[in-house]
């Protein structure tokens, strides 16, 4: 894969990113209406001012998606309980697996920035939760992963570690602005990983069952 | 209620609290296991350093309970779609309700920050888990409150709200701490929502189906 010359323009971090499939067809709609989404923001006190720091970090990380999101694998591999989410039967890691989820992790830092979070990215939300559970996890890829799922608890608790400051301040700080910045920058970024829980969390629900329970 | 005199002795906010079953056996076992939680705390990298700062936290908020819960029902009270959660048929707040659930909501900031995370701890998130389900909502205090469940989407994307520095943190600095300890004591509360937010997503999730799923 060739990564791309200009994430700064393009906003991508790789000229092509197998598997992602942002605005395609191929995904379906979001069970989460936009109506719905508004009220979870208005829930998370997600503002205008929040999008103005998201784009703005976006702007800080652009070309730090890819240590960014080494350091969280990192973390990852240093757990062997997370760490057989990429594993096959044999216990090695799925290479291909981990370099196409790698490029998607990292586009999915600068999407949590830089995309509106419209019908799309509703849509995109859902695929994504969809491809953490034994929905589609490792279709997309075709990976022979000995999990068929990513466990919800192990999601959500993994976020302390995606919001924690101690990670990501020197990150969005590597571009000079001063610490208020930061903290705007950072707690925008944290609001933001609270509404995708929210999202992310559905296919693990009994929605099917009582729709109104989750 | 009475008061408790004194709140840093004691680690109640009221010398009595209707309905608050801390280590009672009218509680049932926390369906996820020490062991199991052991696993979430090193995914949320919550450490030894993250609990002697929630000590602290529990020094500086215990007389500042009510005020903080207090501001948090302000938010929910402004917001329709989450005032509903203690209204009753008619459309008015349940007053008794919204004392008890109140006052424990009070006790749940103390407890986050001064209890052990053992296997009482556990227990009662649970318990704190089924009283926001259709399990248990509004059968300990026989409420009569028009919904039958708080939807499991909201009380996530509050969270974004109960870890808001702009909100937490002047309250943890009420007593002369200066910022980096401040940081401390906010960044290991937020951990601890996190990992309290994977325990309360537990009624709401497959389990029962598929016990792998969530």
């Amino acid at each position: 894969m060739r990564r791309s010359q200009s994430v700064q323009s393009t906003g991508m971090v790789a000229a092509e990113i197998p598997g992602y499939d942002y605005g395609s067809s191929n995904i379906g709609k979001s069970p989460v209406t936009l109506g719905e989404f508004e009220q979870l923001m208005l829930d998370a006190n997600f503002t205008d001012d929040d999008v103005h720091w998201l784009r703005q970090a976006g702007k800080v990380l652009a070309d730090q998606a890819p240590a960014l999101a080494g350091k969280w694998r990192d973390i990852i591999a240093s757990l062997p309980h997370l760490a057989i989410y990429w594993q096959r039967p044999d216990g090695k890691r799925d290479a291909h697996y981990a370099e196409t989820s790698g490029l998607r992790l990292q586009q999915w830092i600068l999407d949590t920035c830089q995309r509106p979070y419209d019908q799309a990215w509703l849509n995109y939300q859902q695929e994504i939760a969809l491809r953490h559970s034994s929905v589609k996890k490792n279709e997309t890829d075709h990976a022979q992963i000995a999990t068929p799922t990513i466990h919800l608890r192990h999601i959500i608790a993994f976020c302390a570690v995606i919001t924690d400051p101690a990670i990501m301040k020197p990150f969005l700080a590597a571009k000079g602005h001063d610490a208020i910045d930061v903290d705007k920058m950072h707690q925008a970024w944290t609001k933001s990983i609270w509404l995708q829980i929210v999202l992310w969390t559905e296919p693990y629900t009994n929605t099917r069952l009582a729709p109104n329970e989750w």
